[in-house]
């Protein structure tokens, strides 16, 4: 069952010494009984954080141990006496929140309203950053998965210290140009984790990062140096829980034990449509329980300050479970009239309201306004921050005099700069080769980058064995083998997918890849958009990409998703023909590291084809094979993965009756279209019309290529239920029908 | 906690008469001690099917009340008296789905054999249904959410007598032209309810048949008329467990209280990766009690029928929660050397296997072959399938007496007829309205259908307030009012879609919509997919479609997703650019019974435009101005929805400027490509190339009506926080940029 944690029981737990320093900069007055006492910082100076911090760590000395490595000095802590300063800070956050929307007139007020104090509590006194370097490796992460509050975010970063959020900045929320849009957006906004808005992503983001420092933990870390070692926290809401995309991420989470992953849930039982009793009513504690997570609630997240404090102690000292602190809270908190109604959740108060609320919290700022104390003692993170990043830089060195080839792996990880020479790892094919499917040539590719770029993991949901993509040399990542890199998704492709934005993000040398059946892309298609804008270079190793599947039948053939995928922007669809192609579609899937890249393939076999080349892949499309001569073939065929070799099958028969034919693969449109004209005028010159295209796939978008005389031969229709060869011949897809299609032009 | 029925336990439940008898067609001797007992069936033809259920019917009278009406006289019933007769109609199914497998080479033997047991007491015990009338309103539905297994529905349809499932089609399993595809297709196979196979999809189906069910009930039934009254079944696998969208929509069922919706969990903890333990150690029965489901574990599954059995009886007799049966099988049953293996999910056992099996389970017949006796037995479905009907519509006959009004409303759902001249209700519009966002105008449109239109429901996906959704005259379906209209479905995207497919595919006269932003079409596309797959016409009402919504920025603005529906077969994607237009959108997405469509409307305020029709939108491109003679205009203007507008502006500046302008609104592609070529010539005459388009969002697939020479404006990029005018102007979706665009072709 849930533990509620009463007052008494908070106290009584924090009264543990050992509990309480071990895991928490909290001073020791901030312990007292009760949450209004007189001053939660004052001895803060008087204690040497980094007495405390290293005194935990040492008496982990010789273990392999989860608990923090704690540092800094802080002998510039302000000297804060001020016994309202915690609430004073709390509604600092929460007037920024209230202005910015006023002034914006437009956001959402009611969640940093609300999540205030969990917020002033996690970034003030709980997670270790540096606010002068976003990306420290070591950071603890927080996501916002209840992405619409974002103004409690931009607010806390305003008062944390980071460059991105100033004050010019939180008065031009939501504005064109500004680093604070109206969700956040990890590329827009130093500091923001991961992109969140579309509920459900932020807790699945979140599983991910959490998953990234496990098993970097655990390859890394030497009993004498914890070099990786973080929390990641997640606000969560009522939206999110709804959402099927969290279940999943959140059974695996529980499945895979990540202790270090903290996600408050903001109980504030009211989303856009009124009350949740109208659609939500199931026990949620419960059910996380079911999947594995220990629960804790707190019943007074509006002002029971302590409680929340003792809340995130039990959470850190549970190391095997995930935890869930249900925070039950009142949205727009604060606010007279507007308190917990859906008209605080998505819309301004008003001036009014805005009054009323300043009367009502007793603030008699100017919009805007963080009083001189509140930013006096916040001011403390940016020592505090730099030295916490200079300890772990220390313990860096230190880790890299005793351990150089890890440290080598580590630092790959930490900046993305792979190994000199990593792509000739990569296998090569020549037309002798044996024909075999894509999706193998897929699995000899991915075996071979495994050995060679450290930060590559990956699996499938439940598919591994037909999309091909375990690793041999790595067992599974579970609980009790974190440090192995095949990760075993489950059914639940839209999870796997929002996982892996999160695993890719941790760090710039992560580079996760996962897999499923191609049709089954619509089902994790809001994980691939979030992927494509928020720059994160995720691989999907996408199989069965066609009719060639067969017998499954039109739910499992896809049909649009190449179209549909080719529509969306900053992704790269990539449908390889053949091994050497796949190889190409690997090395620049590797390379892009500022957009995820879609790796169509085949599950039936397919011939190594004369012609194809890594550079050509690179390119997007290009000359596989051409009998003409002076730029001028008499028709021009086209295609892509297993069809190209349909049209180079046509075009041998069309050059038997004289013809002079090119053959073009265009495996990549996105890569293509970023040609110079010149580059693409000498693949597909705009004299010759005559021009035919094949692919198992909707024609839809193929105008652009075969232009207003072309044909285009494919499918727009679903599928069938049927040994592939037949259906191939029965939908038109075939050699014969090419020659047709271009003996038109004749 | 979950029960767990043991033997004696089952037993004690059985012998409370009133418990058995009142909802099972269940011969009193089957009830006896052991399973194995010597006569299943030996005295039904001693008891009067009738007189027993028509008793426990009577008992009723005066109530409102769940209990089924039973009928159909059973004279004909099989005086079997075979003790073994039970095994070997399981045993018939199993071979019935090794042999088809094996003759495909292609397909899943481990469901059928390890579900047999299942599937024979619901369709020789439990469900009523008349064979040789797969669409008789009242039957009792069952949904094979782990379609994989359609073997096993197969078997079970070939067996009860339906004619869509002879012996020919059995081997022909999984060939071109079949009607038995390789997962189950309700458009290909008279008898199958829903297509699934796609993951999850079928309990959110499963949800949607029981949803319609209790809501038609609870409107239909009377005191002494019980017209509406079935139950749903389904079998789920473990992978429709760890789908997210098998949680959203069972949070739901829970949520409404669906007690005549009963699951099975096939609990055999194999999925294709292998043992579960690998990815799904999550405690099922535990989080379907946090849903608020009742929950019965069956742990002997295979030969524990009378377990199984007494488990259902304990599900009708829990009538306020759906019913989950965990039932522990083992995966291939009856293989001596596949059982209880993931080698036996998704492949043929192999001819040495099949003949061990056949050892092993004492089965000496040849392939396909259906024992005389097993036969003959089953054959008693077709008798009582008839008298269920006749005796249902002899009861019908009497409410038509009795109701007049009400058996008319039941009837056109039933029918899918609706009332004459339904369409005269939609609002009507001229350039004199009042600008107003198409969400809105979509709200007037659909509370004007919905006093017209029997089984029109629907909601949104907690954006009622944003998508415009509720019908006003209607309160919310919940648990205690299912009469209402009203559905309320929170932040659950892709159970929403799901759930419609299954209130759509109940009956031809239901008519569900539902509702969220148009992003988010990417949270539910899955699902969007079937139903367009299934030719199941939901209508999906999609707000805030372009960068329009302004300040909630790119996670929340479409820009691909106009061209990747466009893309997707048997689907109209419709974007209206006014009131006319949006009612001429609500008269087709209610004309077009075989497929769905989609509404993408604004959330900003558009002018209702000069020249927009209903007969227009009916042929989904059409000429709303024009001052050119002799169909040869110096350039084509075309947009839709709210770039229509902008389209119109800039035709009347270049007018002015003495230029002959035509303005195309092109609000459905599919619908005006299935135009004659004379008509769409006369609204695109090939000699006019100079065309220039306007949409916000990709420019994907425009070529098709621009031509070669033609102008796209669009959106090829993710869109921007920032008020909505701001981001127009900012990427270029302005009057200007088509007049500039024009003038580039004079």
């Amino acid at each position: 069952m849930a533990s509620s944690l009463s007052l008494s029981q908070a106290i009584s737990f924090r009264t543990s010494p050992s509990h309480v320093y071990s895991n928490s900069r909290l001073p020791p007055s901030s312990l007292s009984l009760s949450s209004s006492s007189s001053s939660y910082l004052k001895s803060s100076a008087s204690v040497s954080l980094s007495t405390r911090f290293l005194s935990s760590s040492h008496s982990n000395l010789g273990l392999i141990s989860r608990a923090p490595v704690r540092a800094a000095s802080v002998d510039t802590l302000e000297k804060t006496t001020d016994a309202t300063l915690f609430e004073k800070s709390v509604n600092t956050i929460r007037f920024l929140a209230i202005d910015a929307v006023e002034k914006a007139k437009s956001g959402h007020p009611g969640l940093p309203m609300g999540c205030a104090p969990m917020g002033q509590i996690l970034y003030d006194e709980i997670m270790r950053y540096n606010p002068k370097n976003p990306y420290w490796f070591n950071r603890d992460r927080f996501v916002l998965s209840a992405g619409h509050g974002c103004m409690l975010l931009y607010a806390l970063l305003h008062l944390a210290g980071y460059d991105s959020v100033q004050e010019e900045d939180l008065k031009s929320f939501r504005q064109w140009g500004s680093r604070t849009p109206g969700h956040p957006e990890n590329f827009e906004t130093p500091g923001i984790e991961v992109t969140t808005g579309p509920l459900g992503q932020g807790i699945a983001n979140a599983v991910g990062l959490a998953l990234a420092e496990r098993h970097l933990a655990a390859r890394f870390n030497k009993p004498d140096l914890e070099i990786v070692d973080h929390y990641t926290y997640v606000i969560m809401g009522d939206g999110c829980q709804m959402e099927g995309v969290s279940n999943e991420a959140c059974s695996l989470a529980g499945h895979w034990g990540l202790g270090k992953l903290i996600a408050f849930y903001d109980d504030n039982h009211i989303s856009i449509d009124g009350d949740t009793e109208i659609a939500f009513t199931e026990d949620v504690n419960k059910r996380f329980e079911a999947l594995g997570w220990h629960v804790i609630w707190v019943k007074n997240g509006n002002t029971g300050y302590d409680e929340i404090r003792a809340a995130i102690k039990e959470a850190k000292a549970v190391k095997d479970r995930p935890s869930l602190i249900k925070v039950t809270t009142t949205i727009g908190f604060g606010s007279p009239n507007k308190a917990n109604s859906h008209s605080v959740h998505g819309s301004a108060l008003g001036a009014k309201e805005v009054d009323a609320t300043r009367k009502n919290l007793g603030w008699p700022y100017e919009p805007f306004h963080v009083p001189e104390d509140v930013k006096k003692h916040w001011s403390w993170h940016i020592s505090e921050g730099a030295a916490l990043e200079a300890q772990w830089k220390a313990k860096f060195a230190e880790y890299e005099n005793k351990y150089k080839d890890e440290a080598a792996e580590l630092k790959s990880i930490i900046n993305g700069e792979f190994p000199a020479g990593w792509e000739k790892v990569l296998p090569t094919y020549t037309p002798d080769s044996p024909a075999d499917a894509t999706r193998n040539l897929s699995q000899q590719c991915l075996n071979a980058l495994a050995k060679v770029l450290p930060g590559f993991l990956g699996g499938s949901a439940d598919l591994a064995s037909s999309n091909m993509t375990l690793m041999k040399m790595f067992g599974n990542f579970q609980k009790d083998t974190p440090e192995e890199r095949n990760l075993r998704f489950g059914v639940r492709e839209h999870g796997m997918g929002s996982i892996c934005n999160g695993i890719v993000l941790h760090s710039p040398g992560m580079i996760p890849y996962c897999a499923t059946f191609f049709v089954f892309t619509d089902y994790m298609r809001a994980a691939i958009r979030m992927a494509a804008l928020s720059q994160a270079p995720v691989i999907y190793v996408m199989t069965h990409d066609s009719i060639g599947l067969g017998e499954d039948g039109p739910t499992h053939q896809p049909i649009e998703h190449l179209a549909s995928l080719r529509a969306m922007p900053n992704l790269l669809m990539l449908r390889p023909a053949d091994g050497t192609e796949t190889a190409g579609a690997y090395k620049i899937a590797i390379l892009n590291r500022k957009r995820p890249s879609i790796l169509a393939l085949s599950r039936q076999k397919l011939s190594q084809l004369g012609g194809t080349s890594v550079e050509g892949v690179e390119r997007g499309g290009y000359i596989i094979s051409d009998n003409s001569s002076g730029n001028k073939p008499d028709v021009i065929l086209m295609g892509t993965g297993s069809e190209l070799e349909i049209a180079a099958n046509a075009a041998d028969e069309l050059r038997k009756e004289g013809k002079a034919v090119r053959v073009v693969s265009l495996v990549s449109w996105e890569l293509f279209e970023e040609q110079p004209d010149s580059y693409k005028e000498s693949v597909l010159p705009s004299a010759v019309s005559a021009r035919v295209s094949i692919e198992a796939g909707s024609t839809f978008g193929w105008l652009k290529f075969i232009g207003s005389r072309g044909k285009a031969i494919g499918i727009d229709r679903f599928g069938v239920s049927a040994p592939a060869g037949r259906i191939y011949q029965e939908l038109g897809i075939t050699k014969e029908a090419v020659i047709e299609a271009a003996k038109s032009f004749f």
